[in-house]
Order: C-alpha cells, then sequence, then structure tokens
C-alpha cells in the first residue's frame, strides 16, 4: 500500500510515520519509484504497536524505542529479555534515578518483602518501584498493613505465576508477549481492580 | 513555623507553596504579622499527600485538585465517594473522554467481564477503563485468553474485598483511605506484580 494509505488505515499522520521511521522504529518501506515507497501489513501492525505502548501503558518515546529494540534484537534467554525490559519500564514510575544511584537502598522495601510470602526476592531493580510505591504511601500518610500486604502478595504471586506459565515457547514471540505482557496487563489489572471494588460495593448496596 | 521553614523542611518549593494556596490545594498560613504568616504540622502533611498524588499516582493537577476537593467536603456515604473518585481517576488512563461520549459503549468489556467471575458488573464508568486495558492489549495483537482472565478476575477480588474490608469506620477517614487507596496502591500492586515475575522466573533459573 501506498504511505497515503497506511495514514487513512493507521490514523496516525505522515509526519509522524517519517519520524517513526528517522527514528529507526518503523521499517522504511519498499522503495517501487523514486519517492515512492510501499507499506505492507507489517507497517500497520507495528504503527498499533508503537500506539498501544505511547497510549495506555504511558511509555516516554524512549521508552518505546528501547521496548521495540528489546523486541527486534531479543538476546540471552527469556530472563535476560525480562529482565532488561524491567529496567526500561522502572522508569515507567520514576525509578530510574533509584537505580542510577551508585548505591541504591531500599529500606521500605526490605522491610515489606519478606511479609509478601517467602517466594519474593528483594533484588534490585525489580524492587525500586516497589519503594518507591511505598515512600508514596507513608508521604499520604497511609499505613501498610501486614496482613493486607501478605493478601496483595499471595495473589499478585498467582496472577504473576500464570502469567509466566502462559509465555509462548517460541523465542521470539516469548520476548514480544514478555515485554508487552509487562507493561500491557498493567493498566488490565488496575481495570479489573477498580472494577472489583465497584462491583463488591455495588452488590453490597440493596442490602444496606 | 515560618513558611522557609516549611521550604526547607517539605522540600517544596515557595512558588510551588504559594501557587497550590492561590489554586486552594493548601490553606493559607495564619496571619501572624503584615507579610508573615505561621504554619503547622496539618500544612507539612497536606504537601506531603499532594506529593504523594502526583508522584507515583501519576495525577494531573486538576485530578489532585477534584480529589482532594473528595476528601475536604465528603458527601454522600462510602459508595458515593468511590463513585465520584472513580470518575475522576478515570481521567488518568486517559478514560475520561470516553466517559464524556453521549453514549459510550464498551464491546470489549461487555465480552470479558463474564470471564471475570460472576461478582464482576459491567456498569460504567469504571468499565470505561477496562475497554480501553483491552483495546491497547488488541492493538498490541495480544489476545486476551480466558483463563488467564478468570485467573486474573478471582485474584483481584480477593484483593479487592481484603481493601474494602479494611475501610475504616469513621466517615472521614474512610473517604481519605477509599481515594488514596484507590491512587496509591496502584503502583504498589504494579510494583509487587512485577517483583513477583522477577522472584518466580530468578528462584526457577537454578534448576534450569
Amino acid at each position: 500500500m501506498r504511505v497515503s494509505e497506511l495514514v487513512e488505515r493507521s490514523g496516525v499522520p505522515l509526519p509522524t510515520i517519517k519520524y517513526y521511521i528517522r527514528e529507526g522504529m518503523l521499517a522504511p518501506g519498499e522503495s517501487t519509484a523514486p519517492r515512492r515507497a510501499d507499506y505492507n501489513e507489517s507497517h500497520a501492525a507495528r504503527l498499533r504497536l508503537i500506539h498501544a505502548l505511547t497510549g495506555p501503558a504511558h511509555l516516554s518515546l524512549t521508552q518505546v524505542k528501547a521496548i521495540l529494540h528489546i523486541i527486534d534484537a531479543p538476546e540471552g534467554d527469556i530472563s535476560d529479555q525480562l529482565a532488561r525490559a524491567m529496567i526500561v519500564l522502572a522508569g515507567t514510575a520514576g525509578g530510574q534515578d533509584k537505580i542510577e544511584t551508585a548505591t541504591p537502598s531500599y529500606p521500605r522495601a526490605e522491610k515489606v518483602v519478606p511479609l509478601l510470602g517467602e517466594e519474593y526476592r528483594a533484588d534490585p531493580p525489580a524492587v525500586a518501584l516497589l519503594e518507591e510505591a511505598l515512600t508514596a504511601l507513608e508521604d499520604a500518610g497511609m499505613q501498610s498493613d501486614p496482613r493486607q500486604l501478605a493478601v496483595k502478595g499471595e495473589h499478585m504471586l498467582a496472577i504473576a505465576r500464570s502469567e509466566i506459565d502462559a509465555i509462548p515457547h517460541d523465542p521470539a514471540e516469548a520476548v514480544q508477549y514478555s515485554v508487552l505482557g509487562t507493561v500491557l496487563y498493567e493498566p488490565l489489572l488496575i481495570a479489573i481492580r477498580r472494577l472489583a471494588h465497584h462491583s463488591i460495593v455495588a452488590n453490597r448496596s440493596p442490602g444496606r
């Protein structure tokens, strides 16, 4: 298809498409004549992917580039990919500063991790986001009740386990699944939690 | 304390403090002399709260103002508060546009809600965020496996139930807890999920 059709189908403006190509986020179309290039289904799919990453996943363009790079050039096994993706994504909630600190410390997270369950490990950089979330709760004057933490730890572990069990066997697919699943299941889980709150309250209301 | 001490202790610059006062987000200090006002512990606590809401919770200033208003002037019972907070927060992930549409429709969410479990209700606006999260997954070419959705639904319901059971009995406290808990537990859950992924992969690695 011509670039005008790609614009039409994807809803992404031409200058943005040119920008993505310049930045190496989107492969250039195949030259069929001077000033004319041909685009195919893979270009449309890539634009949808970029849209998904910049939208609900709240990633910056720098982070999207890094994630696309991990997907395009997988290195090492799944656990390496997950670790690399986690370092990129740790920036989403502002954790990057802490990771770049020479000797990061996670005093709140280190106290909380044992309360989550015995499977949990307090390893950086995964633990940096936890430290930040706990600091925010503390700043807002909210306590993290140990029993509540145990409930969250137990049930999030069950969800995480089912997600990891579903990782595809094909290595290239596995990387894409792991990286996208880390980012795109977050808004899904948040949405399900809010719907659960609403449903519990709404189901109880008639009995009040 | 004088405003200079409030700046020093909170780390919030003076122009920002003045801005919060102008916008009604922070109570003015008590005038003790011309051009001199006295600030107390409640001002410091409020600044910590605003910092927590604008930071990891990723709220815009408009949303922070709306949340502070719900906390400061509670109306109706807890389920009203939760509903009002949910409408404000639905904007966090871009859901607001959909809510403001005259006849919003949630085709993906309506198919998925029954898969989450029988307690779940597909009521707006709670369902708008789910629709958006599902659209992003679809755009990225990821499928929502029904078994995976059932696992997420079951475990998020357990977490949500434990959170609602912990709502304080005092009405003013209950509002603050519900609103802040909705926002500030999200980064906590996300952090716990990432730590769970990491822990599962790391615990398995030696056996590979």
